[in-house]
């Protein structure tokens, strides 16, 4: 258990050497645009070498799935943020084949929960308090789907201008390969 | 309004030429970690190679200013997935100096919501039907406090594991330099 101790002297030397220089930018996305993509590892550095994205080119927001689950959740804020706030002027929603929330079902996950020692009487006060577990924690059967959902809930959200596209795309976790699923171009109104 | 074809265009030479070979990984985190971190573009490349990260590594969420706002939204979901569905083991929030939610306010990022369009009559509705835009749109005044609330929602999440450490940190957003403010190890019960 000493991850981070070795990841914090790493970050030691890193600032040290000055490594940061390279780096340098603005907190204003470069080429306006706002990402939804999923947390998965291979992504890290794979999807912004396959669309050519530097430090300073966009924004990038991550989590399972790349899911917009609730029009006032924390995703759509961070989506709204980039646009009204940070200059972003076009939204991509990047789902990714081999993804961890397809297939996801609640009851797996509630195994593994309680496999770390979490009761099924801390399960079952939860559900009585009227938390949906079981529609929590169950992902999705196809990711195209899934992108088209997103991008709907972001295109109708009642405060997104219709003048912002929004895109779907899927990106292959292997080779980077991006397919348009969804062209905002096309639902953008003047 | 052509950026994303521009980056298709990209993205066919990269598949086409085989980049995607040095960026292979598994979609198992190798360092058995799962970063929530702020979608600002500056931490686009400096925040993994501040920390030494590599494709493969870890698994990164991200939204406006690395915050956990509700106990069962989709970045406390992505959490929970990461430990119990892909064998993180640690949890690191990250926040960072200059951030965007800083000081931000519903009043003026409504005015800027005005300018593309959206009426006020629009924005009444959603006031009267209960969402409640005034606390959703607003920031924090100090990111320290901020990355303190979000790790201490996590590690009081009902569903999270106490041998799980979660951990307090902020990045420098221009020399990528990591100030830990919530050691996690200090708080985990074995």
């Amino acid at each position: 258990m000493s991850k981070l101790y070795d990841i914090i002297d790493f970050n030691h030397t890193f600032v040290q050497n000055k490594e940061f220089e390279k780096y340098r930018t603005t907190k204003f996305p470069d080429r306006k645009m706002v990402i939804l993509t999923c947390m998965d590892t291979r992504l890290i550095e794979l999807l912004p070498q396959a669309m050519g994205l530097k430090n300073g080119d966009v924004k990038i927001i991550k989590n399972a799935g790349a899911i917009v689950s609730h029009p006032f959740g924390s995703i759509m804020r961070s989506i709204l943020v980039a646009i009204y706030e940070l200059n972003a002027e076009e939204i991509c929603v990047i789902g990714h084949h081999d993804c961890g929330m397809t297939g996801l079902h609640s009851s797996s996950m509630l195994d593994k929960i309680k496999d770390y020692g979490i009761s099924q009487e801390h399960i079952n006060i939860l559900n009585h308090a009227g938390v949906d577990l079981g529609k929590w924690l169950t992902g999705f059967e196809n990711v195209i789907e899934a992108v088209i959902n997103s991008v709907k809930m972001i295109q109708n959200h009642p405060l997104l201008s219709k003048s912002i596209p929004v895109h779907g795309l899927i990106i292959h976790p292997e080779t980077g390969k991006l397919d348009w699923v969804v062209n905002g171009y096309s639902h953008t109104q003047k």
